[in-house]
């Protein structure tokens, strides 16, 4: 493979490891007789920062690992990565993601008959607002994304060592799950919402509902603004 | 921008960041509808030993990321700080903490309608104690800050690698969590009470009460007091 | 000891090591009594990602520190270890797991005679699946063993410093624990499994039922096949 | 100071830093009105664990930072420590714990009235029994220690780098407090337990009962023998 293409292939790797380890724990926690049902947002918010942790480390050999379309926007915006690689970046993220969600449904496959909340289902897969209010929900996804980019521009200003450096950004990741979460779960990344919401309409799941198109907007356009909002303090900042 | 310009936007930036996370965790467990509403102590203290990380990390780059009054006095009365830095510093700190609260009530706007308990919405601003008792109020802070400040000036005496400090200060603000917030919330920094209670006492926050000023001096009080114990003690130590 | 031979017996101890923390946090969550009883699924996937990062770190200097038949067999099929060393790093494995497992039961030995439940007996010692359908339960143990072995193959490309790589084996087994173990349990580990159930079987346990062997060949299968679908992926990555 | 006397004083300090932390988080989750209560094992087990990373990384520039008798012991028998600095570093020990009890019952002062159950403040100092019979609570802090033990001994084979070994002692205490604790609420250290049972025994603490010295020999006893066991499976190991 060029070099190219083994990037945009880890990307696809990555993003499906990290859909597949992310939306496990929503499952874990969702669905019925789960052994992991009901244990709460610290497993949820520990289990997306493993994820990304874990993804982040499985495919950092094979290019920058960035899993994240408005990741790949902002590296772009600053210079850190040609833009004729965003857009193969972002369908290789997208296209992960919905093959790490179908690993999802096959791992939980008897739980789904169990469960018959039709928003527990969907939660497993996308993301969703707790007071459904666009514009709020749109600034909260622009917050949490701009926490979430500036911490992995601002990282490359300090020298790190062994690895620490990934180990920061699982920090980063629990922090914005534990704090910035609690008004629309924290997409913060929009292959990680459209990706697995392709697969709950695609796929034959038990006692699914509506895969609400209607949100589905907010989780990209929330994390694009803020990765621009990122990159502009980003570069007041250095 | 000159270098201690630099500092002081640094300490701005690192505060707002601290408390938006910090504040954001609250706002996180304490508000209705909220998807970490009710998630503990746990999801509380690991909250703020993130949010105090990776502020850290974000602007590490840009100077000493004190992001503490009492931090701040103690590096002055350690020599580490030059003393003419102390006073804006602290002027950074506090006005970085009051637009980090602006932001998490942006972040959770639609949740303060939803909220009708007073004593939430103003815990996820300011601390507050659990028994009303000044003198002892004003000890658990001092004891807090006397461990925090220990650790960070004994932390100096060790070599450490490729952010393992900033780890290392991680779990020093995780323990100080778990084990010592229980009396006051543990604000231990002046800043993070001070500054989201004045945001408190100004936003149009609905269902909003008082912002409780009479208990306002002893998270400035008590955390003074403890930074002095610590280096004197340190003095001892080294 | 030659070499090999301390290989060997680090496996044996490791894995001892490994089922004795492993088992003892499930003896810890599920027997009546037990100070931790009930203290749900944070603690037994952090509490199973400790017990894998400190038997690594105990037996690392020994040799591989595998501490699993799945594992093994992935590093036979890459050309990491000699086909001549998995049978006796296997059993050694297994009678690692026994020997853990026995112990676990000795710690808690006042405590069997107070828990009446059999289910909750037997998910001390070996897994169990939250929904018994056979091929549901081979597909969640074989995508759960993938991720981990397709972690631990990704790691050895990555250089990591200061023990850091021990550090990202136990943020992959929290990851695994977090977001795979819903369905079965995550044996992920033909020792971690059979070992106990042995145990289980032999031991003069107070209230205890059926060792369940219908189900012992599932956590044997999965493992294995998820080990060779994750040798072969990497095989395509590299 | 000599080097020695700089040792003891460390000892000293690093084990009341250990007690204020360690029993501060009992004193958290078992006191009424603590903004803690109640929050569960996983902060008791966290709480602990950052307890003894702090202290380690607090004093580690004064010494060896042992903190634990059974450690002192240990590291005499494998000839690490010289024998005379056995006792001074005991003593030293025990007065920090008692030491660090005194600053979590005036951390806590307002609490203690609240508190009715004489169990939980008396848990909040020392250790006891989840079901009272003492040769298996020997046994239990027997197999404790010996997990502690072998990890500190093992870890000195391996080359960490960076502050990486505390965090590797952090994650062995965390194993011991999720896996090991649930019979006797791991000791595994006679100075945590003497001290804080002295404190409570002498301090005028509202609502206090029995300090239970029937039980006290038990966290002595089965630490050291843990210790022996621990290092003579070492001198096997190497």
């Amino acid at each position: 493979m060029s070099g190219e293409m083994t990037q945009i292939v880890g990307e696809f790797i990555g993003t499906m490891i990290l859909i597949l380890l992310g939306d496990g724990v929503c499952a874990a926690v969702n669905l019925n007789k789960s052994k992991a049902q009901n244990s709460g947002w610290i497993v949820i918010a520990m289990g997306w920062a493993m994820a990304v942790t874990i993804a982040v480390f499985m495919v950092g050999f094979m290019g920058p690992a960035q899993l994240n379309p408005a990741v790949t926007v902002a590296m772009a915006l600053t210079g850190l990565l040609p833009w004729h690689l965003v857009l193969p970046f972002v369908i290789a993220q997208v296209a992960g993601a919905i093959v790490g969600a179908v690993l999802v449904w096959l791992l939980y496959l008897p739980h789904w008959k169990e469960t018959k909340d039709q928003g527990a289902i969907l939660g497993t897969f996308a993301t969703g607002p707790a007071i459904r209010h666009y514009p709020s929900n749109v600034i909260a996804e622009t917050i949490g994304t701009f926490v979430l980019i500036l911490g992995l521009l601002t990282f490359t200003q300090t020298e790190f060592l062994g690895g620490a450096n990934v180990f920061a950004v699982g920090a980063l990741i629990l922090a914005a799950g534990l704090s910035l979460g609690g008004p629309t779960g924290y997409a913060i990344n929009p292959a990680r919402d459209l990706g697995p919401r392709i697969a709950h309409a695609i796929l034959p799941i038990e006692n699914k509902g509506s895969s609400d198109w209607a949100y589905s907007w907010v989780p990209i356009v929330g994390p694009i603004l803020g990765a621009v909002v990122a990159v502009l303090l980003f570069q007041v900042m250095i």
